[in-house]
């Protein structure tokens, strides 16, 4: 059986609580935080769900999580449930799926600020390799404000099989590249499979990757400083796609 | 005279020396750090420009930065100057300048990738308000990977007299609301002086500049979960004034 993980921060909890998806073990709460009305609602959500909440002095929270992010809550659950890539594509055969494939980015922040843009996207999966880059832990958790328990998980170990497996499937693979001749609001996302691929901090996407690309798209820009952060050219190309499908249907009516 | 600051990290050293525009005091290098390509960079760009640089224990760079994300280098400079508001103003008179205004954002490292993206974006400034959120500091410094040396940083003591400013000099504000009911893609940015307003983490934009705003824009989303990190909201309206301008450019031909 796998360890327990921990969550920590006031919305993080709340909403992993409001999601109902996860497994509690036991809530933590500082017990100097007694009257906030979030540390309040977080008291109500647990006792409708029937997990145990526990107050402790600070220097406890302080343990568990040393940086001080925890605002006087921590919750112990059981590890986020990755899903199976064939589930996964069996589930959203025939629609207008979408996921994201992450190349083995390194920052917690990164992976965490993604998969949050990633829900609000509508996007309905994450790709994650097994080996290379950040899995899901306390900070990636924390950093999604709560976007994690909204989207399936897939931890992979071959991101050119899962690639291949995606194509075969009828999924279009679109890989961000700042060398790629083409932009990204060139293509038409509105009516397909989507798999968006985007690489790591430095090292972007690895050339195997790359050539099994359908779609290489660049983000251009006004000035000559090429340097976007990796969370920020995700959302630019997925709020891109939003926008297409959004103004489709608009214009469908 | 103002104290000296630190820039950390072998990308933000590097770049604050290509940039030229800072005035360095000294650079301290880890002794174990020799042969590294970059640190040779940093090196070479020191001694073109007659910077000291020195090779010190590592310890020595662990208590400046106890965080240990130096990378070996840290480089004592003068803090980032700051611009004069009516300077900037007076400076992009009749263009299609544009300027980034940030109303009490309070994670560093939000700030600095927000800096990074209006570089891109080839945003002309940035204002942030002297007493809420977050000044310059290390952590944004090396956020926005050496972005915040190709920006002009306006820090001024009220919002509303900046905004009243601007307007008063045919600049037009738009605000990011997710109450707004105009979507951000359907205002045309290809011919203005733009200032766009971007709210705190949890708080967001303030009445009274809210009121000020010439459009209250939303980004519309694909599903309920509402939260997009400021850093990539901020991303998602700059780039969309990107596209329009680069699209109207190209149609022009």
């Amino acid at each position: 059986m796998e360890q327990d993980t921990i969550i920590y921060g006031k919305n993080a909890v709340i909403e992993a609580l409001e999601a109902g998806n996860r497994t509690f073990n036991k809530i933590l709460i500082s017990s100097g935080a007694h009257k906030d009305v979030k540390i309040e609602k977080i008291k109500e959500l647990a006792k409708a769900n029937g997990i145990v909440f526990q107050f402790v002095n600070i220097q406890k929270l302080n343990q568990i999580e040393p940086e001080g992010r925890h605002q006087g809550v921590i919750a112990q659950i059981a590890p986020v449930k990755y899903t199976d890539l064939d589930d996964f594509i069996e589930k959203h055969r025939g629609k207008t799926a979408s996921v994201v494939i992450l190349d083995g980015v390194e920052d917690s922040h990164n992976v965490g600020a993604i998969i949050r843009s990633c829900v609000c996207a509508g996007v309905d999966g994450i790709i994650l390799p097994s080996r290379r880059g950040v899995l899901i832990n306390p900070t990636v958790e924390k950093t999604s404000a709560g976007a994690i328990n909204h989207i399936s998980i897939i931890k992979v170990n071959s991101l050119v099989n899962t690639v291949q497996r995606l194509k075969e499937n009828n999924w279009w693979v679109i890989a961000s590249d700042h060398h790629a001749k083409d932009n990204y609001y060139d293509v038409d996302y509105t009516d397909m499979n989507f798999a968006l691929i985007m690489g790591a901090e430095h090292a972007g996407i690895s050339k195997s990757l790359l050539k099994l690309a359908d779609f290489v798209i660049k983000i251009p820009m006004l000035t000559n400083f090429n340097s976007l952060n990796v969370s920020n050219a995700a959302a630019i190309i997925l709020f891109e796609r939003c926008r297409q499908i959004i103004k489709s249907k608009t214009n469908g009516k």
